[in-house]
C-alpha cells in the first residue's frame, strides 16, 4: 500500500480502514447484490440513518444519493426554482452553481466577491424579495472561504419565503446547521468522508418537495431523471430510482458509523483543533500567508494559503516525506496551496506536514 | 470471499479478479488522486481507448462517463431533441426511456408491444418523417427481448435525418453495431462488464454534437450539468466536467483490458456458445419455457424464461449450490426468471446452473 498522504481538498486521503472496508464489501457481495434486494435496502437505510444522526436532520428531510454534488446543483435549480434565484459567489464552485441556474434559463442574480473574500451585510442586503431560492456555499473549496452558519441562519430568518440551499460539498459534517432554517443541502463523499469519488449526497425537506409539486402542477418542470417524486417515493422504500453507486453507499455507511462512534462533537472538536494548529502554523512559515484575511471567513476544512514558493516546488520537498498538498484552484494554481483538514488527516499527519513545511 | 454466484441481470457477478483490481486500486491510490492529475488522465484515456477498440468506434465519437445509464436517457433527449422523437417500447426500461422524453415535454411517440415481443415491419413503418431521434433498445433487460442489429441499421438507412440512439445497457460489448449508422449509445457497467454499479458510459458522435449546437443556438437547451459542450471539451483533455467515479473508471479499464486480451471475436463467440447451451437447456427443463417465442428476438445476454415454479422456490434450490438467478421484472416477478449471460458467468458456471436446474 502506498505511503503517500493526500492532504488535498478532494479527492483526498481515504478514511483509515478503507482497505478493510473494500475487503468486507467483496466478502459481503456488495458489488453483486440487487439494488432492490433487502440486503441493499438495509445498507441504504443504515447509511441514511447515520447521515441523519450526523447532521441532526429533522424527520421531514429526505436523503438522496446522486452521481455527484454537481448534479445536485442542477436538480436544486430545476426542481425548486420557477424563475428567480439568488447566489452568493466567492469562488469557482459557487460561480458554477450560479452558472447552472443561469444556463437553466432562470433569472439568477449573484452577489460576487473577489478571491479570498466572504460576504458582509451589504451583500446580504442585495437579496431581492422575489428570490424563490437563495444559494449559499458554506465552504468554497476553490478559495477556502466559509460562510458562517450564523449568516446562513440570519438569511433564512430575513427571507422566510425563499428556500435556503447550502452547498457544503467540502465541509459536511463540520457545519452546525439549523435544519429548521435550511431547506436543502448537498455534499460530496470524496471530501470530508474520505471516500472514493462518484457519489453525491442531497438533503431535501418537505418544503422543497411542496415547491416541486407546485412547479409540476404549473407545468414548469422538465426534469425526468432524479426528479423529486421518484426520489421521494423510492426513499420511502430505502431505495433509489435508478441503480446507484451501491459500493459507495456501503462505504459511506462504514465511514459515517466510524464518525458516529467517535461522536459528532468530538469530530467537530478535532476539526477545530487541527484548524487552530494549521492556522497558527501558517504565521510561522515564512513563504506562506493567509489566503483569507478575515478570520471569521476562513474555512475550517480547506485551509488556503498564499505561497511565495510554487506548489509544485513545495510538493517536491514534501514528497520526500510522502506528503502531498493541493495546489491553488484555477488562476491561483501557482500562487496558493490548499490544505485539506478532513477527518482522515489526523493531528499527527498535520504535525508531520507542518514540520516538513517548516523545513523548506 | 462469498461463494455465491450471481447469475442476475445486473448488478451481477463481478468480473474474475475484481478483488485484485481493488487491491491494486488501493495500492495505486486510485481513490485519492485528483481527477485533474496526469495519473487520472492516463487512466481515463486508456479506458476510453479500450472502449473504442471493443466497440469499433469511429474517430468522431466521444466517450463520456455519467452517474448511470438512466442519466444518459435524459441527456440524450434533452441535448439532442427539440420536439419530436420516436421510441420502440417492449419492456419496462424502453418504456422509461420513452417516459423521460414525454416528461421532458417532447412529442414522444412510441411503438409499444406486449411482454416477450419484439418489433416487426409494421412497427418500423410507424416512424414519422419528422422524428429527430429514434430510440431503440438493443437489449430490453426486463423482458429479455433483443432488437437485432440488422433492424437498427435498416432503420438508420431509412431515416437518414434522424439520430439513432441505442440503449445497449445490458448487452455491450455483444452487439455488432455499425457506428456509421448509430449516433449515440449507452450502457451500464454493472451488467456485461461485471463491475460495481455507479457508472454509465455514453457514446456520442459528431452528428449529435452538431445537433446540440443547433439547439443551443436556437435557445432550446436548459441542461447545464453534463452538457455536451462541457463533456466534449473535457473529453479532449481525457477528463470529465465534474468529479467522476474514478474507481469505477479504473476498474472498467481493467475489465476492458481483460476482454481485449481475449479479443472481441472470442468474447462474442463465448456469448453465443453459452446462449446456445442455455437456450437448448430451457427446452429440457420441464418447469421452464421460453419467455420470448421469436428466436430472432431472444436476447443473447439476458435469457428470460417463463417458470411454473416461483423464482424464490428455484433460488432456494439453487442456493444449496451457491447459485442465484434473477426473478422476472415488475409484474412478471413470480412467473419468469432472468439468467444473465455475461462474461463473468463462464460456461462452467452455466453448466453448473443448468445441472442444478435440472435436478429441481
Amino acid at each position: 500500500m502506498s505511503k503517500m498522504i493526500y492532504i488535498t481538498p478532494g479527492p483526498s486521503q481515504v478514511y483509515p480502514g478503507m482497505e478493510t472496508f473494500f475487503q468486507d464489501a467483496i466478502e459481503k457481495d456488495i458489488c453483486c447484490i440487487s439494488h432492490r434486494s433487502s440486503a441493499y435496502k438495509a445498507i441504504h437505510q443504515k447509511t441514511v440513518e447515520n447521515l441523519r444522526a450526523l447532521a441532526g436532520l429533522p424527520d421531514d428531510f429526505d436523503v438522496y444519493f446522486l452521481g455527484s454534488a454537481s448534479e445536485a446543483w442542477e436538480r436544486i435549480i430545476n426542481n425548486f426554482v420557477s424563475e428567480n434565484c439568488f447566489h452568493f459567489v466567492n469562488g469557482s464552485f459557487s460561480s458554477k452553481f450560479h452558472e447552472y441556474a443561469a444556463n437553466s434559463g432562470k433569472k439568477a442574480i449573484q452577489a460576487k466577491v473577489a478571491q479570498g473574500l466572504g460576504f458582509d451585510k451589504e451583500h446580504f442586503d442585495l437579496i431581492p424579495a422575489n428570490a424563490e431560492l437563495i444559494a449559499l456555499t458554506h465552504n468554497e473549496t476553490s478559495s477556502g472561504v466559509q460562510t458562517p452558519e450564523s449568516d446562513i441562519h440570519a438569511t433564512a430568518k430575513k427571507h422566510p419565503n425563499a428556500l435556503i440551499a447550502v452547498d457544503m460539498v467540502s465541509s459536511f459534517p463540520y457545519p452546525q446547521l439549523d435544519y429548521t432554517k435550511v431547506d436543502t443541502a448537498l455534499f460530496s463523499v470524496q471530501k470530508c468522508m474520505g471516500l472514493p469519488a462518484g457519489l453525491g449526497v442531497w438533503f431535501v425537506n418537505k418544503r422543497c418537495r411542496n415547491r416541486y409539486d407546485d412547479l409540476v402542477i404549473a407545468g414548469k418542470l422538465m426534469m425526468p431523471h432524479h426528479n423529486i417524486n421518484d426520489l421521494h417515493s423510492k426513499a420511502l422504500e430505502h431505495q433509489t430510482p435508478s441503480t446507484p453507486n451501491v459500493l459507495g453507499i456501503y462505504l459511506l455507511e462504514r465511514v459515517t458509523s466510524e464518525l458516529l462512534k467517535k461522536g459528532i462533537d468530538v469530530v467537530r472538536k478535532e476539526f477545530d483543533e487541527k484548524y487552530a494548529f494549521l492556522s497558527h502554523s501558517i504565521a510561522e512559515i515564512p513563504f506562506l500567508d493567509y489566503g483569507v484575511k478575515n478570520v471569521d471567513h476562513r474555512s475550517r476544512t480547506v485551509v488556503v494559503a498564499n505561497t511565495e514558493l510554487s506548489p509544485s516546488a513545495i510538493n517536491k520537498h514534501l514528497a520526500e516525506s510522502n506528503l502531498f498538498v493541493g495546489a491553488g484552484y484555477g488562476k491561483f494554481k501557482d500562487s496558493q496551496i490548499r490544505i485539506a483538514n478532513f477527518p482522515a488527516i489526523t493531528m499527527q499527519k498535520m504535525e508531520k506536514l507542518v514540520k516538513n513545511l517548516k523545513k523548506i
